[in-house]
C-alpha cells in the first residue's frame, strides 16, 4: 500500500528550507516505523500539488533521500522506502515535548483500580489452562458461522445493516430470542420487551443505571461476579453483599430496603450452585414484600449436560418485577459481545434509551450473523457439541481432582464450565496462582469474587471449557502438588 | 428447524390431565405464532423423556391435534405443524396477567424523552431522502467488505477474534490508525493513546464521565449535535451553549470556569463551519489560559473534496489537552459503529476502564475486517469514490438551491455531507418537515440542535449523501415550492 499524500504538512513553525522540511518529514516517518520498506512515496508531482510548493524542491528531497539510502528508485514506478532503511519493528513516534496538562485534577472520575481479575492474554500458550469464560475454538462451528456471516454481508442484507439503527435492533434476532431461545427458559416475551446488549457485562450495568442511583440500594451475592459490584460501586448506589449457602442467594437474608436485587440462581457465579425452585419462589415471594426488583443473570443456561436446567427465575414471575439477562458469550464466543435482556416495556424503554445515549446500537452485522446462526439450527448443534465435549472434561475434572485429594466447594447440578474449589485455610491462592504459571497452569484466584475487608484468600476457580481433555488430568496433578507442598 | 424439546414445560400449578396440558401448549404454540407452519415437533419418545412423562400420553395428544389439523403427520418422519394450521403473521405471546410493579417507582433514572431526531426508519422508501448520516450502499465497496470480513473469519485469525479481550483492543485496528488515519490529521499517537469505541457516540460519552461530574463545566456549540448535548444533560455537569458564528465556536465567549470545551473545529454539526486557523490557535490559547480540556469531534474528515482539510485542532495541541474523536461512521457506514479516541495516556486509561466496565470491548470481528479494509487500501479508495459522488451531488444542491431562491446558511469549506439551510423567519421547518412527507422529501429540522429556550424553528438540513444525484433538483423544487407556499 502506498503511503498517503495526505499525511504530509508543513508545519507553520518549521525551520530549514522547503527540501530539508520534506526530507525531515521522510526521514522521521521511516525511523518511527510510521513508513514500512517496500512502500511506495506519493510522486513528486502529487506531493509538490498536496503542499502547494514546487516539483524540484520536492524531487531535489527525494534525490537527496536516495543518496542516504533511505529510499529506492524503481525506474518509473517512483520512490519506495529502501530495503536498507532503519525501519525499527514497531511504531513508535518521536518522543514529544513534554505535556503540561495535569491529569489529576482534569479527570472527574476515576475508573480504574477496581478488583479485577487479571486474566493473561496469553493463556492459549499455557499448557495447563483452567480459564474461565474463553471459547474453545476446537469446538465452534467455525465453517456455518462463517457462511452465515457471509450471507448476512450479502446485497440483499446490505442495506439494513450498514444503516444507523438509531436505537433499534435487528429484528430477525429479536424475532428468533422471543420465539425459540427464551421459551427454553420458560419465557414469554414481545419484542418490545427485549433489549439486544453488548454481551452480559452491558445488561447489568444499563439495568443498574436505571434502576439504582445513590439513595437506593443492591442486595448481591458474596462471592459474585466483581465486574458486577465494580459497576455498582461506579453507580455509588448502597450495596449489600449476601453470603451466599449451597443453594444460592438465602432470601431471608436480603434486607428489607433492597431496591434491586442480582442473582445468578441457575449457575450462582462464582460457586456454581444452583438455587432449587421452592427457593427461587421464596425468593419471588421476598421481593414482593419488600417491593425489590430482581435482576437474573441466566449466564450460561446452555451448557446444561448433567440435568435439564430448572426454569428461569424470570418465567415464575407473575408481578413483571424480574429482569433477565442472556448471553451468547459462553454458547458461541465472548468476542462476539451479544446478550440480551427481558423485562417489561416501560424498563426496557428506559434501558433502550440509556443504550442509545451510550453507544446506539450493537452492530448490525453480528447481529444478522447471529439470527442466521440461530436459525439454521446451527446454534443447538453447537450446543450439543459443547455440553458433549464439556461433560466429557467434566468427568475427567471431577476424577483427577478426586484422585489427588483436592475439594470442590461448588459444582453445579445441571452442568456449566467450571468447578469452585477450597484450598486449605493457609493456601493464599493468589500466590499459588503466580507459582503455577512457572508450570505453565493456569487457576483463578478467588478472593476479588468476595466484598468486603474479611476475603477468603484460600479459594480458587478451575474452568474447563478450554483445556483440552487429556492435559486436565496432568494438570491437576501439578496444582495437587503445588498446593500440598504450601 | 425444528421445535426444539428444551422449550417444553409442565406448569407446577397447571389444570387438566397431562395429555391436555401438552396439546394446550402446542396449540398455544402454534395460535401466539411461535410455532411456524412446516416446523417438526420433537419426538413422541423424546418429549416423553424430556417431560417425564409416558409416551403413550404425548401420542394421544399429538394424534387428537392430528384430529384437529394443528399438526400433520408425513409417515415415519414425524409430526408436523399443519398448513392448515391458524399462525398468526408475527410471533404475539398471549396475554398474560397484568404486571404489578410500578415502574414510575422502580426507575430510579429516566433517559427516555430528550431532544432526539426523529430519523424515519423507511428513509430508503422516501423518493427525496435528503437524509444526514446514512450510507449510500451504491457507494460502498461491499465486495470488498465481504472478503475482508471473511479472511477476518479465517482459521488463523479466529482464536484471536473469538476470545473476550477483557479490555484490549485488536493490535491490527490500532497501528493502522496510528500510522496511516491519525497522520492525515497531522497528529501522532502511540497506541496507548488510542481507544477503539462504538462509533463516536460512544466516545463522546466516554469523555463525558471521565472529565465532568456535577461540579464542572462543560462548553457546548449551539446549534450542536443533539446527543452530546442530551448526553451531557445525564452527566448533570453544568453546560454552558455557545452561539457559533460563521467560524464556528468563538473562543472569547468560553466562561472562564469551564472545565471540558466541546467542539467540531473541522465541520461545525450541523452549521458545517470550518474553523480558520488562526481561531484554532486562539481556541487552544483561551483552553490554556482557564486550563480547561477540549474535545475534538473530527467526524467527517474524509470527506474533504473541495480542499485539503486542515490539520486538526490535536495536531497543534501542545499540552496534551485535546481529546480527538474519530469515526468511520461516514467513511465507511455507520452500522459499523466504530469510532475511536485519541488522547493523553492518563486519560485514555480511564476511558478504557470505563469502557470495560460498560461493554468491554467492540466486538473484534468487526475491527479486525476493518483492519483489512483500511490496510488493503480498499478504504482510500472507498473515501475517493464517495467523495467524487459527494462532489456532483454538492454542485447539483448548491445550484439546485440558488435556482429554486432557497438560502445556504452554513456550506463547509472543505465538503462534509449536508448544508446548513435558513427558511423565512415564519416557517416552521418542523411543520415544513412534516408536510414534504406527503410528498416523499425527507428533510431534518433544525430546532432540536438548538439550546435553551428561544430555539429559532426557520433552519434545516439537506444531507446529500444518501440522495441520488438525479433526484436533488426535483426534490429541491419541491421544497421551494413547499416553502413559498407557506
Amino acid at each position: 500500500m502506498g503511503i498517503s499524500v495526505d499525511t504530509f504538512f508543513l508545519k507553520p513553525d518549521a525551520q530549514g528550507t522547503l527540501q530539508a522540511q520534506i526530507q525531515q518529514m521522510i526521514a522521521e516517518g521511516i525511523l518511527s516505523g510510521r513508513f514500512h520498506v517496500g512502500e511506495k512515496l506519493p510522486s513528486s508531482r502529487k506531493l509538490a500539488t498536496h503542499l502547494g510548493i514546487s516539483r524540484i524542491t520536492v524531487t531535489l528531497a527525494y534525490t537527496e533521500l536516495l543518496a542516504n539510502d533511505y529510499l529506492t528508485s524503481r525506474g518509473r514506478s517512483g520512490y519506495y522506502v529502501s530495503d536498507n532503511a532503519p525501519v525499527p519493528p514497531s511504531y513508535t513516534p518521536l518522543q514529544r515535548a513534554e505535556e503540561t496538562v495535569d491529569w489529576n485534577r482534569a479527570i472527574a472520575r476515576r475508573f480504574t483500580g477496581g478488583d479485577t481479575l487479571h486474566k493473561p492474554s496469553n493463556w492459549r500458550d499455557y499448557r495447563y489452562p483452567f480459564i474461565y469464560g474463553q471459547a474453545d475454538p476446537t469446538l465452534f462451528d467455525h465453517a456455518n458461522w462463517r457462511l452465515c456471516a457471509v450471507r448476512a454481508l450479502g446485497q440483499k442484507d446490505f442495506a439494513s445493516l450498514t444503516a444507523d439503527y438509531v436505537d433499534q435492533d435487528d429484528p430477525l434476532l429479536i424475532e428468533f430470542i422471543a420465539r425459540h431461545t427464551l421459551p427454553r427458559r420458560g419465557i414469554t416475551a414481545k419484542p418490545e420487551e427485549i433489549l439486544i446488549t453488548l454481551g452480559a457485562q452491558n445488561a447489568l450495568w444499563l439495568a443498574a443505571r436505571v434502576l439504582l442511583n445513590r439513595r437506593r440500594k443492591a442486595a448481591i451475592e458474596d462471592p459474585c461476579y466483581y465486574a458486577l459490584r465494580e459497576l455498582l460501586l461506579q453507580a455509588r448506589c448502597q450495596v449489600a453483599p449476601l453470603r451466599v449457602d449451597v443453594d444460592g442467594l438465602p432470601p431471608d437474608a436480603i434486607p428489607h430496603d433492597t431496591d434491586v436485587i442480582f442473582t445468578t440462581p441457575s449457575h450462582q457465579s462464582p460457586t456454581t450452585a444452583t438455587m432449587p425452585l421452592n427457593r427461587r419462589h421464596d425468593l419471588l415471594q421476598r421481593a414482593r414484600e419488600i417491593d425489590a426488583m430482581i435482576v437474573e443473570d441466566d449466564y450460561e443456561f446452555e451448557m446444561a449436560f448433567l440435568a435439564a436446567p430448572s426454569p428461569a427465575l424470570k418465567s415464575l414471575d407473575r408481578d413483571g418485577r424480574v429482569i433477565y439477562v442472556g448471553s451468547f458469550s459462553k454458547s458461541l464466543f465472548p468476542g462476539l459481545r451479544l446478550g440480551y435482556m427481558v423485562g417489561s416495556e416501560a424498563f426496557i424503554r428506559e434501558a433502550r434509551a440509556l443504550r442509545s445515549l451510550v453507544l446506539r446500537h450493537p452492530p448490525g452485522h453480528i447481529q444478522r450473523t447471529a439470527a442466521y446462526f440461530l436459525s439454521l439450527g446451527h446454534y443447538d448443534a453447537q450446543i450439543r457439541r459443547v455440553s458433549a465435549a464439556l461433560l466429557e472434561r467434566r468427568k475427567a475434572i471431577e476424577s483427577a481432582i478426586t484422585d489427588h485429594g483436592l475439594t470442590i466447594a461448588g459444582r453445579g447440578a445441571y452442568g456449566g464450565s467450571s468447578l469452585w474449589m477450597r484450598a486449605p485455610k493457609a493456601v493464599d491462592t493468589k500466590v499459588l496462582a503466580e507459582k503455577l504459571r512457572a508450570q505453565s497452569v493456569h487457576i483463578e484466584p478467588g478472593e476479588p469474587f468476595f466484598s468486603g475487608p474479611e476475603k477468603p484468600k484460600n479459594y480458587f476457580r478451575l474452568g474447563y471449557s478450554s483445556i483440552p481433555v487429556n492435559r486436565i488430568e496432568p494438570g491437576i496433578e501439578i496444582l495437587a502438588q503445588s498446593i500440598n507442598r504450601q
